[in-house]
């Protein structure tokens, strides 16, 4: 996990014996050397559910792992926002995120969540156009305001105004909600640099899931 | 495939019974209503011979089939960009339609030559790692140089200048090389933006492949 | 604090009688309509230790003030990030907070940033520099190498490579270090669009501090 | 034509006898090494044709005269785009070539086709200020349609949606015309990078035509 | 004034001994070698009365000093145009130096005339929110329709068209005033590149003015 | 000069009727009412002095005599910048003030100034080149230095650095010419901008000029 093999010289060039793209994935989860601690009580039963549940612990959650207090912080944040009650459903923070990482061209977060988005919803094609070009999905009036809201807030957050927010109130999004929709697509923009400042890279089992 | 159903009625909110995101992609291929003319005995042969190896008939080869001149200009230069002999590999080829795409956000091509880098690679999260950020990819150093220059071409054209060929061959490409680099990548910027006007879907098949 | 007065008609034209710009900061925090709940018994001591320590309970924290959980899970990341101990002094990570806020241009974030420069420096130029153009400000190696990788994530985090972590290194980042300054520009990154999605008001009381 | 004289070298400081812009253009055409093979006997006709009418052959044909079969998909894909029959005037056409051309700064394209625009307009102000800032033209409302499409298509390709395809509607253009847009403006993308990527030099005799 | 300390080395890591921020500020004023010549006798009486009305010389006019008629030139337009007769208040003109100089993120400009901002509206957070994000602040229709032209000015002075000076006479501006935000929003274009380009600091008593 | 047909109105479709691009050019100067005041004899006198020299007065003047003072201190400036004694040659100074118009795409003082390089450089393909991509020019070392820091400065003012001034100074230039490369950059950013706000056409005899 700790010791990392340069990435350009992982691979010859274009030929039979390429090193596959993610076979070091989930043995360098990132480019910082930060050996994790020994696990808190708390963290050890919280990662024994990740792996009971989905079957593995996300990388994101090993690479925490060097420090409890902030791993616990990360987790509570990001469970609260994705997983606590809210006017949004699952599956439209999970949009959210997709779409901000693509945004960002955040490798991990659009591998993970892209996942979660043909999970929940069932369809996996809708996946791929989010994590691609959001415009071009097939979308409904409530779920384009929404991730246009996001994607603004992301690219251009200081031009967000008034009129942006009544966009979403016509959509039919109460006041607690845009809180919600902001405050996830902010987490991602937070969550992108933390990948991309230390070379994150996604769990394997990720890319075949829910095709 | 002409008649298009407005891309934002086509679906209720995230619900159970929300329409699946590619349910129109093979019978509304643009959305531009163009119908097919009567295809030429060429065209036809060259429709039947993609339906034997492929199984399928890519959508930019229907949406073009109304007229046969145009179709006929378009895969000549395909075809010979695409799958003749050059100093650089099919795989390679693949590789930089996905990165020019990619920067471009075009859905169709994302889809279609995804897929096509990862069934040349045998390796699916490298056509995944291309169309989402190749900068996190584990590439050849020849690999990085001839991305690097694709890129670099699709954004800032004007910028281009004698020390970025300078870089290419110093990687190793040959001049003719560099021909072909600067050539797919100024083809996918072409249709790129020939998908985008036109709203053209890939065909469905693509998004099970090779994962 | 949650009743809105329009932002454009709480002034008329430049006039004797204009309102001042922040007369309604500290009782309209935000643009949303989210009355407190009541306050846990532990945020209730935080309220009152920030009043003892700063005097004032810093606007955030209200707005968050509505959902408890939200709230504990901010604080928690916040102080860890902010307070806890780390090879970056609080003054660098001030610096960096800034420097953020700055690339995004946060009202909220500058202001309450910016004091916090000027005080813990006891250098008041020295936070409207860095709030201004921190390429501008005198600064060590040290320093310019993290305000430059922080703002390098902030504006195009999907460019950050091994490249940009080996100048924080030369410059004598540990890398624990290095993932202090990623996560705090991360978290500004955050912070930044939760405040202007939501038009977040800083305390008065900022503007006047340390100058 | 392939030795090429290093650009920084050829020219003293601006001084009495600094090297005329143009001088080697026409010997010089492009920075990439690339000899011309045999010329087909369909090809020699061409290039006889376009001596008798234009007076000479345009360099970009030059560049492409080391591969017969790339040189012939281009000019069929080319011909067939700026002059076979279409709900677009030459004029209109060239104007599109010119405004993405301005677009991508591409000093062959925008001479060529500056050219064009003068001869096939007779007012050789429009060619300018094409070329230079078309919304400071004196344009038809149906031109500037066309031509903000272009331009959005060439500068933002993703975020062309339904609203844009309608504005041509309303401006007049039927579906095919769009099609027509499209492709052409696709296509100068492509050739814009073409020329961009290999230094590629208009020929001399542009420079005068039709002032 | 002209023997510059190397920026970088000017300070230490973040010390105790850090040297402030505008230590030097007012003995080097720019990173140019330009040692004033003597001062003609009108400009000799125009410090003089800087000095009595302000309390000292602007740096910008120090800058100058090396030859009398460029510093006479730049005199007499900045009077002209921040002092003399016009329809729009001198409160009006400082906002639009200081949305521009935001924009430009001009240290010099964004201290000398937030000053200046916080001076003439009495009202100290108006002139950092101005600097910080003008659209974050409380600004009449007339106000917000002015900063908002400056800025389309600055960020895209090619895309000002009709409509924009439409918006403006709907705000009220006459045509002549409209002349007026034009001229000082390309006043101050110009000089936050004069000073950019020269590294000019700022006099030292602007940071504590008016606060 | 002051009566402004609306531009979209003035011309009907490609067409054989379409109006001559620059036909109202010379008579209405700008899309604001200003008419001229009575001109100073000092005026008086620099008008003749332009008809005798250059055989017109150009339009930016025209622009500017609604008030004598405006004028006289435009003009004071630019002769300065532009005629003066300096370091830099007329024709240098002259490639500044395009280089800066063409990233700013502004059509009038593309074509005033383009006319002076191709006049003075007795070049004309030099004038295209340097409106359209002045990195495609043969340029000397000293040239593309000079030109890359008003371009840069233009472009992105607040990242100018010792290094840039390094850069010139390394290619020959003092401190003084770095002064005069700096503010005549920064004159066309406001000159740019003053045209563009106004819709300043140029004279319809630079068109022809020294082809």
């Amino acid at each position: 996990m700790f010791k990392r093999i340069p990435k350009k010289a992982a691979a010859g060039r274009a030929a039979p014996a390429r090193t596959p793209a993610a076979a070091h994935d989930d043995t360098e989860i990132t480019a910082l050397n930060l050996p994790p601690e020994k696990l808190s009580s708390e963290v050890q039963a919280y990662f024994s559910k990740c792996e009971e549940k989905l079957g593995f612990v996300p990388n994101v959650l090993k690479a925490y792992a060097f420090d409890m207090p902030k791993l616990s912080a990360f987790v509570a944040m990001y469970n609260d926002l994705m997983l606590a009650p809210s006017g949004l459903s699952k599956l439209e923070r999970e949009m959210i995120a997709v779409v901000v990482s693509s945004h960002n061209k955040c490798y991990y977060c659009l591998v993970a969540h892209g996942a979660a988005v043909r999970a929940l919803s069932g369809d996996p094609p809708l996946g791929e156009v989010i994590a691609m070009n959001y415009r071009a999905a097939w979308l409904s009036p409530r779920e384009r305001a929404m991730l246009d809201f996001a994607v603004k807030l992301t690219a251009q957050p200081a031009n967000v105004e008034d009129g942006d927010r009544e966009r979403l109130r016509r959509a039919g999004f109460s006041d607690r909600d845009i809180w919600d929709v902001a405050v996830i697509a902010g987490f991602f923009n937070m969550s992108n640099r933390i990948a991309s400042a230390t070379d994150m890279r996604p769990n394997r089992v990720y890319h075949g899931q829910a095709r």
